[in-house]
């Protein structure tokens, strides 16, 4: 039998999604399961954005230019300008899904060996993109104790090598909630303007900040060439099933190579298209409430989490995780016994391990990302099994403080 | 500014679609043009698998599982029953287009610097998806005289070194329309089991076969570990824009790999697995009235392309294409030519070149691909268009027979 490729053995399984059998079993026992541990929203995908796709009448579901229908990039470029970033459609390339943004920038600004600086604990899936790509992921250690802040630019300076060519950063933070500030962006400007380096910034939670406006790496000044831009509308409108995505950039030489590995896989998906279309036009107000639920979710959430004892959560600044510090021996070990071997009146909790969003061995075995994606009646709930688990979980452990963190 | 990849550099641009700009301003300049350069079929969708999509009533566009929702690979299950091909759910991961199951197998089964073997001319953007897996396409080059068929056992042995991990085919082929044997697919089974080698089988056109059965790499006794099947429900039901398609395998080792990937981009779309679902319960004699239209749509084609003087195109089995040598210098620079400088009562015809189909340098220069998914009128004018193009092209040269072929 031929054997399957290195890579093959290296791609990680994805931490948010490998305890899916668990989840599966316990539910087939009569188990009702919260789900915390994926960032897929129960906010309903606006109606009238379900409906463009149901009112379609086109007769052949055709490719779309590999780009994305232009119609849908100019609606894209009205929906930039919202936020002081102006583009023409063609700065714009509609992509499967965030997800295909960020290989495509992997692919086209990286060459096999070379390296993407990124703090951690950063977004699971950037590495197996990174795998698919050959590429390294260098991180920078963010620390729970100041709420994943970015790091020092010390630190970036000290891991910088001949082979790094980016930085990437997610803001707001996927997985720690984490907002970027202005002033945090321009130590970023500074280092990739003094080391020539690409700005690759995943906004694809960009409407969902509660402690401050969102700065899009768009918009800083004189980084025109080195920006990339990766988005999605999976999260925004909840269409995370559309595949939907974008990457957007000034920068012309990387437009014209991502457009061939664009147009190698011909086109993105056509259905979805109409969704996004139709997305742009929605009522400017229409964030206001989900941003309001969001928000509140987040309240219930860190408050009952930092009422449990022992467990350390610092309050997200966006998106809709958080990670949290829990008096536990090891989170994979906890996350899976969540599953298998607790329940509390026939209840129990899905979390994401923080091990999978962390490259250096050994950290985040006793944290968790909660993604609060549930109603907050489900949310109270969840935190309440969460307390009773870690009451009775064998692997309980008391932390001191600080103790997760790396000294870097 | 920081520079591109290497491969961002090397990826060749569609030779399919790098034409596009020419025809666009062809059209502003009120010139009909016939698209014979792109497999976008205008066969409608089934009005049921539209109607699919339409008639939903979900109200979150939530992620699919990542091998794609269990209900369509259940029905998968027995779309491929018919053809003998005995499957469980769990040996079909759902992909986003032919292209994902195509980029998964190269990035599951081969590392960087190992080879695929594949008969030229080819389906292009195999090459675009090898340079992103960093693998090397080595060819073997099959001859117009006898319309294609598969090389010469010798020539693949000679061809096959260290690095090569597997050998791939497109049956019926595109862009040649060959139509390989059952004996012809035996030698392959020698080979690969003589030489531990992965079968892919691109069988996006399996319904499409004029000359003969198709027969399926799966059904290939002693060959099961080693089989790849890359599946698309683009052409079968006219539903290229869906970016629906499979990898299918019974290889656990394999499966489990490439699942990892899969678990990386999250989940293929979820509007046209609804679709993908529900066409599979189309009438069992939907394929005979599509299949009698490309058949006819061939005959057309072929018999007005061996009319035209100094044109020659042999008859394919299958799919919907056709490779023709031309009297012509340079296929790039005539199918440019077409776009840009010629029109026959306000019309000209758009083709794809066939050297971007070739590896080997030099081949290809006076052939063209001819997608005929359009209607028996449209390529009668096509046709006439092309004749009175070779009549006036200042590049026309006479090729003796035989003169575009390697002689290996």
């Amino acid at each position: 039998m031929p054997t399957i490729s290195k890579r093959g053995e290296l791609m990680p399984p994805s931490p948010i999604r490998k305890l899916v059998p668990y989840a599966e079993n316990a539910k087939k026992n009569g188990t009702k399961v919260y789900h915390l541990n994926i960032g897929q929203p129960d906010i309903e995908t606006p109606k009238p954005v379900l409906d463009a796709v149901r009112h379609s009448d086109f007769k052949v579901l055709e490719y779309s230019h590999s780009a994305g229908n232009e119609s849908y990039r100019r609606k894209l470029v009205t929906y930039y300008e919202r936020f002081g970033i102006n583009l023409t459609p063609q700065q714009i390339i509609v992509t499967t899904g965030g997800s295909e943004a960020i290989l495509f920038a992997f692919m086209a600004c990286l060459d096999a060996g070379d390296e993407v600086l990124v703090p951690e604990p950063f977004y699971a899936n950037y590495n197996g993109f990174a795998i698919e790509a050959g590429i390294n992921v260098r991180t920078i250690t963010a620390s729970i104790e100041n709420g994943f802040a970015l790091p020092a630019m010390e630190a970036f300076e000290k891991a910088i090598t001949p082979r790094t060519k980016a930085i990437m950063i997610c803001n707001p933070n996927n997985p720690t909630g984490y907002l970027y500030s202005k002033e945090e962006l321009s130590v970023l400007t500074e280092l990739c303007l003094r080391h020539n380096l690409y700005l690759f910034s995943d906004e694809a939670y960009r409407e969902f900040c509660y402690t401050g406006e969102h700065f899009s790496a768009m918009n800083l000044d004189g980084l025109e060439d080195n920006v990339i831009l990766m988005d999605t509308i999976s999260k925004r409108y909840s269409a995370c099933g559309g595949r939907i995505g974008a990457l957007v950039t000034k920068n012309q030489t990387v437009l014209d190579a991502v457009m061939k590995f664009a147009q190698a896989r011909l086109s993105p998906p056509s259905f979805a298209q109409i969704a996004g279309e139709a997305a742009v036009d929605l009522p400017l107000d229409y964030f206001d409430e989900i941003k309001a639920e969001y928000q509140s979710r987040r309240d219930v959430l860190v408050s009952m989490l930092n009422d449990i004892p022992g467990v350390f959560c610092p309050n997200p600044g966006g998106a809709f995780y958080a990670i949290a510090r829990l008096p536990i021996d090891n989170a994979d070990r906890f996350c899976q016994w969540l599953l298998e071997s607790f329940s509390y009146e026939q209840q129990t909790v899905m979390l994401s391990p923080a091990t999978g969003f962390y490259a250096t061995k050994g950290l985040g075995t006793n944290e968790v990302r909660l993604a609060y994606v549930l109603n907050k009646e489900d949310i109270r709930k969840a935190m309440i099994c969460l307390g009773k688990a870690l009451e009775s979980y064998p692997g309980r452990i008391e932390i001191k403080e600080g103790a997760s963190v790396a000294e870097n």
